[in-house]
């Protein structure tokens, strides 16, 4: 086991929030931070001590990168698997490859819940022609969503099929790409774990997290979900412990060192189905950040530095808003909530859909053990 | 009025451990950072997008950093007259050249507190020969501390006299430095305050912190102090009232704009005794970093972009403890405690006596208005 002492250099792939906010949480600990993307403006150089601006592709870059680097993460899922293969030659690449190369393609991740993590998922089929398709949509019935096995966020790479006669459009509209269809789970909402493994096979995971998306794009995260089961709508432990051990499972599986999230759909019955992981920090797990806990950014460092892992026991109950676009300009009156924490990316352009920070408000005690 | 929209760059004078911390919480408004320091390997510069190494007294290079940033702040109150109001020519200078000279010198500062702002100080004398301290001592009476009027801090540029005998070579241990004489003030503890305040005149203050000093330098601070007059010692609003108050009389004095911290002596009478002022961010508010409000850095960095001021209402009783040299090799063993929230400042060299980091724990919940 490494252990990284601060003053240690910790690469990051990628520039933009996440890894603003890595490199911020990697400073609180002594950490010194080097940043890798392809936009020389992008929101993580501007707090990090070393920027190297490239192509993912550029081989001989990436290795003088990995080179300069005592450990290397990643804040997307789809480093492409050279660039990751490339790194991993140089430095401990954390988390590794195969969580790449399962959250990179969702017929992969599907595949690998199912069968070497043994979790729900929706029924699904691998679709390679229209014929493929033909035949997935009469073995898994309708509604069900044709999307391509890559790439595609926030809905874009998605159609929804609702009969017989809506299969031709929907497998032109993916132009002839890769594709998996997926059994419509018609959910009562989404929920999601952000748990952290270290090395030594240490887990800790945040509470139940409950997700609200508007427009395709994540609008808010309250911690701890409410529960739906329960008569008074509180809390309880039962859910979020399932979604716990479940999320546990699948970074064993992985021999996972880091962050990672698990998306789940809640039935209406309460079952939880896995949705998708990602291999890092995310959106919905920013209301740590002000939750009176170790927040998952420093979480993440301290998994892949090989030190232990935080308090991921939040002291309040937290709910993040996202600030997209547009709505960011309202920082002056955003600043002046009581109860709030303001976070911004330092991003220039607002355009429609950008994602240009974020709040989170501060509510009620929770009980915590060791008070 | 100048509010400071994010992407604003922000001029900090000085690179260590404060500076590196406002750059952090700067950063995280969305904020852009620029340091001057003479030391290219400080703290601040490896979180701040851009760094002037220079002498403070290199005016030309003061200039053009000045003409760079939107506001230019400090993080150490031995800034030069002549640097300042370089700075001041091309950019506001928050707080103002005014904080500075009265916080430089014991004389100009114990003057002001007195005259400017009836604030209770000990009594004191101007000493530039030995006949005036021959006679201040008759006047003061034993035992008197005599201290240089500029620089010397935790400890150094001070000499305790304890009868006539102790004068003459006290007078030489300062080496002929401009000095004053205060009368030794029995106190019972030392307790601060960390407050803001913005160009509209808008207060904010933590409640007061009881420091505790170890060889001179300050080794813990808890936030709320336990009030020594309550019967069970536990925390009362009165003495952070009056300490609250006295401290917004001497920044409405200077009209002072961002983080100041006040240093009491608290008497066996519970009377409190003003010792000295720091025009910055203090050591003694490191706790408000994980007490659930606004930081002191975020608070300072609001104060001087012209936003409304955070809010300073700690959630919880927070406990700071300075490491010091050596101490901050324990990290292992540092991280690994629950309740506890880590910093360090990546420096490299743990000399003696050099601040290295420190470490906040999270106690009891306090009773929050609007919870």
């Amino acid at each position: 086991m490494n252990v990284l002492a601060p003053g240690a250099i910790i690469g990051i792939l990628g520039g933009g929030q996440l890894g603003r906010m890595l490199s911020l949480a990697a400073a609180r600990l002594g950490f010194t931070c080097h940043i890798y993307c392809p936009d020389a403006d992008g929101p993580a150089a501007n707090v990090s001590a070393y920027q190297t601006v490239g192509d993912y592709l550029d081989l001989e870059k990436i290795k003088l990168f990995a080179q300069s680097c005592d450990v290397v993460t990643y804040e997307f899922e789809n480093v492409p698997a050279q660039t990751a293969a490339a790194c991993a030659q140089f430095a401990p690449l954390r988390p590794g490859a195969r969580a790449l190369e399962v959250a990179q393609d969702r017929l992969t991740e599907k595949t690998f819940l199912q069968d070497k993590a043994a979790i729900n998922v929706v029924p699904f089929a691998d679709i390679a022609n229209v014929y493929d398709l033909d035949r997935a949509c009469k073995r898994l019935g309708f509604p069900a969503i044709l999307k391509t096995r890559r790439l595609g966020y926030d809905g874009k790479g998605q159609v929804k099929i609702g009969s017989d006669s809506e299969i031709k459009q929907a497998y032109e509209a993916l132009a002839g790409a890769p594709a998996i269809l997926e059994q419509f789970a018609p959910f009562r909402r989404e929920v999601s774990i952000v748990a952290a493994r270290n090395e030594q096979g240490e887990f800790a995971a945040y509470p139940l997290i409950e997700n609200v998306h508007r427009n395709h794009i994540l609008y808010s995260s309250t911690c701890p979900a409410p529960d739906n089961n329960a008569p008074d709508n509180t809390s309880s432990n039962q859910p979020s412990h399932i979604a716990s051990e479940m999320t546990r499972a699948i970074m064993d599986a992985l021999d996972y060192v880091g962050v990672m999230a698990t998306e789940f759909f809640e039935m209406d019955d309460g079952r939880l189905i896995v949705n998708e992981i990602a291999p890092r920090v995310h959106n919905s797990g920013h209301f740590s950040q002000n939750a009176g806990c170790c927040d998952q950014f420093e979480l993440h460092i301290r998994a892949i530095a090989g030190w232990p892992l935080g308090d991921t026991q939040p002291r309040h109950v937290s709910v993040m808003t996202n600030l997209i676009g547009a709505e960011a300009a309202d920082w002056q009156q955003l600043a002046s909530h009581k109860n709030a924490h303001l976070h911004l990316y330092g991003k220039d352009g607002a355009r429609a859909g950008r994602k240009m920070g974020h709040i989170n408000v501060v509510g009620a005690p929770l009980p915590k053990s060791g008070d």
